[in-house]
């Protein structure tokens, strides 16, 4: 007899990761690939459904049989119940794009799609730094801030599964403008992106000149990694960027205590790697303006899957349909 | 045989409801009491067990027989498993004040604990605007700001009952100071202390001088009534006043409805019938921060009980304790 497994797939603006996952959580083999989130709307579901045929070819041949589910991370606001994309930051060509349907239809099985940093949530509940917990905010500190919210033991998706979009929170009224249109929103400081303005703006460059050498990578794109190490340095430009970065991010997680009274906040993502840069701010905005009788029952750690929370995250979806079965009381558009 | 009921009671900052309440959420009968939230712990809780027995009493007299159960509402993060307050606004005595254990001494029998935020959040849920909801924001807009949320139907109670702290969101980093010691609370602006505070720093006012004849009450304190009836003949100062209260009220509720997803918003409170003169400037921020996909999916309405919401929920939350029981698992201290 085969072993009971899921598939899960995390799409991320440049790379897909797609792992076949053991019913008890344990990563049994993983595939990459790009993508392609450039491309027209339909193409990009093509390229997922030809990773996930893959995937269940590999896994056919390695002898594990047939999954028992698939689970689908996508990142933006998407409807969990229809399975549509409402807008997707590093997919232009996904606005109400009916994901589930579309990847149903080409590799002809049912597929489960979540957010991805819901679905980072899940992984971590399951099998990662919240194993255990009941109240648990996650927050995802990347080229954007994403969140995930785990209440009584249970993900909240509000009413059709976009709940826990914590990048966009307002932090600051006047604040810099976010990709989302907005300002002062969470994710235009605590974020790769906000880091990226929060240089520019000390070094008084318009968006996207050239920045210097130590905080670019190889192809010239600002580095979270080249920033953090001219912290390191003592850099006196880093070094203000992070402690802006986590003063605002401590006003944030403030409000999430004071919400949520959580038993844990969980920070990923690669701007979590600079959390040492960062905490200083961050605590002191936490602990002035959270109250006291909440913010001491809770602890801030750092993510413990890396990138692989999203796959076991949306694997775990898939396997767990009554934790997001669809309502039958409301009317979900 | 007698009818199945609950006592709920609910204690504000100067008054104390309490009443007999239908397993289907009628009010039976209502009494009234002073809180005398001034004096030392122990007479504060032996006046709310004065006021309960009175109405066991009554209920007697009149029929009903006794109650199933009893639960009391008071202002303040609490812990709901323990019945512990930690700090209650109004009650200055009230920190880490055993009130369940107290109330239980006094008068022999069990009683329910919560917060009156969260009650009103229950009655609403039960009985008022959002019946039949299954994701609701509550918001109460009084001397200060509290919240209830429900997620999935039932209430988010937080690691020991102390989520919900919706007033105390920071709005803006840099604003005026909040009762609870931090700037820039949503509960600086937008409520009965808030609006004061924003007269007081037009007219560039010290904070407690005397106010004009039209907006204080007959015994000499401020009145959100009397304010809103200068906006009603075209008052600039009222009008302000109430514009910027909107304006941060609806950078809050931006906020909720991206971390939440909900159907819906419910506004309660003395301060809620200004609504008005806020819901201009609330909106155009609603519109500006939350995400489309999100905010056209909720509705933002008043609530329907009233003064009877904190009573009703407060019987609710002792007719239902499922929906509020200890988990086993969680060292809630």
């Amino acid at each position: 007899m085969t072993r009971a497994w899921a598939v899960g797939l995390d799409m991320g603006g440049t790379n897909i990761r797609c792992a076949a996952v053991s019913a008890g959580g344990d990563v049994l083999l993983m595939e990459h690939g790009p993508s392609y989130a450039s491309r027209q709307a339909a193409a990009v579901a093509e390229n997922i459904a030809a990773q996930l045929t893959h995937l269940l070819n590999t896994a056919r041949r390695r002898g594990l049989g047939s999954p028992r589910a698939i689970g689908v991370a996508v990142p933006g606001p998407l409807n969990v119940y229809s399975g549509t994309v409402m807008q997707a930051p590093h997919v232009a060509a996904w606005r109400g794009y009916p994901l589930r349907r579309k990847l149903e239809a080409l590799i002809g099985r049912n597929v489960v799609v979540e957010n991805d940093a819901n679905a980072w949530a899940l992984g971590e509940y399951w099998r990662g730094a919240a194993r255990g917990r009941r109240d648990v905010v996650l927050l995802t500190l990347g080229t954007g801030v994403g969140g995930g919210l785990i209440v009584g033991g249970k993900l909240v998706h509000g009413r059709s599964g976009m709940a826990g979009e914590l990048g966009h929170v307002t932090v600051d009224p006047n604040g810099p403008r976010c990709d989302c249109g907005a300002n002062g929103c969470l994710e235009s400081y605590a974020s790769a992106s906000g880091l990226r303005g929060l240089v520019e703006q000390r070094l008084r460059l318009s968006p996207g000149a050239p920045l210097p050498a130590q905080i670019v990578d190889s192809e010239g794109n600002f580095s979270v990694r080249g920033l953090s190490a001219q912290a390191r340095c003592g850099d006196r430009l880093a070094l203000e960027a992070f402690a802006t970065a986590g003063y605002y991010l401590g006003i944030a997680i403030a409000a999430f205590l004071d919400i949520f009274n959580p038993e844990l906040v969980v920070i990923g993502g690669g701007v979590a790697a600079a959390l040492p840069y960062m905490r200083k701010t961050m605590m002191t905005q936490v602990r002035a303006r959270a109250f006291t009788a909440i913010a001491s029952q809770a602890k801030i750690v750092r993510a413990a899957l890396g990138p692989r929370g999203g796959v076991v995250g949306a694997a775990y979806a898939a396997l767990h349909p009554a934790q997001r079965a669809r309502r039958a009381d409301s009317k979900v558009r």
